[in-house]
């Protein structure tokens, strides 16, 4: 066998399919977000451009150069050092890593929270060890789940059965299916990452009473943006308390890194016992550990970034909708501007950079399926009026110059 | 059913056998390391210990303390901020991420690296990755491999063979048994961090050689620690070119947190374009990596800190056959002192805490077999002569009060 010949060939389809995948490479500027540098090193010989707006981070309210988060992080750093130089059994659980758990259970007003290295690993950590560990448990997971989430339930080994995106009638007959002492697991997530679309929680929460079932939610695009105290969508509709696990990533709209859950006690104390990827790895730093507390506790108390983060994303919204981009509308933060092409999207999102300095990296397979590549625009509080101003001047450009569909105005 | 009284059960069966886990609460003092706080807090009723020496870490060289790498990661934050906001592909490629993985393709001789949230994500996904997507791949796995590779390889859902542990006679009839043609991983570590034995990794490589077979090496507990550059024991050896991929984590020796593969562009590029544990998760803060890139860059260039590493294992082990106290010897940094007991190795290092400061964590089921608990000692450059003898003082006060075996000195 050839291996390397192997390698070569696989990554020569993906490039045939558009598929392959350039990284930009940017620093942000601390205290300037969202402006970057573009270094372009990795883009075929582009030059690096000083003067990029980013449209489509991940860090929701800047919450990543939040005065108080780098003070905790600098603090820690002094304190405690670099690492945290072990597993968390093998002397890796500092006090910063205590302190941040009871942040995040009370945050969700759970009796505790487990950390781990990141969302994914959590997701794919605690589905794997709950639906794993209890004899004949079936995991009902949403069509549209996450990578961790679905990695997590393979890994448990238990029986799938997939419903239909947000659909409570597909969920119910599965359930209705099922022996009502057969142990079940519904796992599902509250802001959809790449549609920006939400579910319906407290029903999904009858149905698993009615049949008895536990909840899995993964609050990821969620925690920090909704709820009078950032606690997610499941806070914002008062339905925190129904949920068996809220999971949630502190490398998004908390601005640092590392994931976690928050549920009972037991439950807790379940996954941290069993969970291979929560045991066999070094602890996150105490610096980190830190900073995320910092953010947590911050966004529980001011609502000055989601409001206007809100604001901010109506106002790209309305713009779009003036100069008819097409973008699909939902009841989140999240705009997708659908493209459907790998290539074409590709193309877009190259001038944006080069010729507006606006970054929107192109979405395609495997993030999206094939056909539905897209723009994914994330409006921040840290953007400008005239920020969006140029993003609609430059996106309307874009669309008259590659005679892109656009969505007649009188259809919004 | 019964959820919670299921995971209550479990838990209860977990502290009938002794496996239940309490973490220490711990705060390093940075300048100050070897030393430590220990809070107590999660520990029944203890009260807080302000002067603990840690003898477990597995930040081996105390590079969590090094003032070059907390100058990088202070200057990367107020750089680029706390967290990289998003995936690799999705603006969260910084600048310090190329850099590291530069650093790191150097250190190992190798075209490129490819960075990872943790060690343990690095082997799961890649070990998942490469042998999931060669049609027909075999997975020679050696029995005492890591709970990360044995996730990584039972996610690929490949063919696994167990060979017996660092024996190549049993390798060689396996590799034998399977057709030439047939694609064939080896994977196994170099130091093996709970017994601190090492792989015979140059007759692997012949092995591999003779049967077309690619190699894994995981030096988890071998980079920055040995080799004249830090490269592992395969660049002590003279063996890195002939390894197919090499990996390691950044959260030991190097002080920080993040895991590695270095290996071809080519492998590098697919562990990139289809490893989910790569693609779905928000990359690591650009601090850690630039705080990552500082210690590797360092240990490149020094060895003091790895010599008087190696002066301290031998202070440490001398000393313990001196008074009698049983370890496994072996020709690494780690010195495993057999219990063989789970309640016996939690009280002996609840004694070494409470009553003489000395931190090690008794290491117990999953971590070690049932029946092999132990204490496991890292011996470091930051800690001192004095250290050293009031570890040994305790431990033979220990070995004396409870009536443990001793070993008879002239079998030393
Ligand atoms: C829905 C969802 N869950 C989990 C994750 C993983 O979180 P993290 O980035 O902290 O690994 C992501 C994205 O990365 C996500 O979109
Ligand atoms: C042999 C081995 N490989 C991999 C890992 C995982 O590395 P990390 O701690 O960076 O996740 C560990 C320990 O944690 C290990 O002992």
């Amino acid at each position: 066998m050839d291996y390397q010949g192997f390698f070569k060939d696989a990554l020569d389809d993906l490039r045939e399919q558009g598929n392959y995948r350039i990284f930009a490479e940017l620093e942000r500027h601390c205290g300037a977000f969202p402006k970057a540098t573009s270094r372009g090193a990795n883009s075929a010989g582009e030059n690096a451009l000083d003067d990029v707006t980013i449209w489509c981070s991940n860090d929701y309210l800047g919450m990543g150069q939040n005065p108080k988060v780098l003070a905790a992080m600098h603090a820690a750093l002094d304190r405690c050092g670099a690492g945290s130089g072990g597993t968390r059994n093998i002397s890796g659980t500092t006090h910063d890593h205590v302190l941040l758990e009871a942040e995040l259970a009370d945050l969700h007003g759970k009796e505790s929270a487990l950390l781990f290295t990141s969302g994914y690993v959590s997701n794919w950590a605690a589905l794997g060890t709950i639906a794993g560990r209890i004899p004949g448990c079936v995991v009902l997971s949403d069509a549209l789940n996450h990578a961790s989430m679905i990695e997590g339930i393979r890994h448990s080994k238990a029986e799938r059965m997939v419903w239909k995106h947000n659909d409570l009638e597909d969920l119910e007959a599965k359930l209705a299916a099922l022996p009502l002492d057969c142990p079940k697991l519904i796992a599902f997530e509250s802001v959809y990452s790449m549609d920006g679309d939400i579910a319906p929680i407290a029903q999904i929460c009858d149905l698993a009473d009615k049949y008895n079932a536990m909840t899995y939610l993964d609050e990821v695009h969620a925690v920090g943006l909704y709820g009078p105290r950032g606690g997610g969508i499941a806070e914002r509709d008062g339905l925190m308390d129904r949920l068996t696990v809220i999971e949630g990533t502190l490398g998004k709209a908390y601005g640092v890194v590392g994931g976690y859950i928050a549920a009972s006690d037991e439950l807790c104390d379940f996954v941290r016992s069993f969970a291979s990827g929560f045991i066999f790895t070094t602890a996150l730093p105490p610096a980190i550990a830190a900073g995320a507390a910092a953010s947590v506790r911050h966004l529980k108390q001011s609502t000055v970034e989601r409001d206007m983060q809100k604001s901010n994303v109506a106002k790209v919204r309305a713009k779009l909708e003036q100069v008819g981009i097409p973008h699909v509308t939902n009841a989140s933060h999240i705009i997708p501007v659908m493209v459907g092409d790998p290539v074409k999207c590709k193309f877009i999102s190259d001038v944006l950079l080069k010729d507006y300095g606006v970054y929107i990296q192109p979405i395609n397979y495997p993030t999206v399926p094939k056909g539905t590549e897209r723009l994914r625009i994330t409006p921040s509080p840290v953007h400008s009026d005239r920020d969006i101003d140029h993003l609609i001047t430059a996106l309307g450009e874009l669309w008259e110059q590659c005679r892109l569909a656009r969505q007649p105005i009188a259809a919004q």
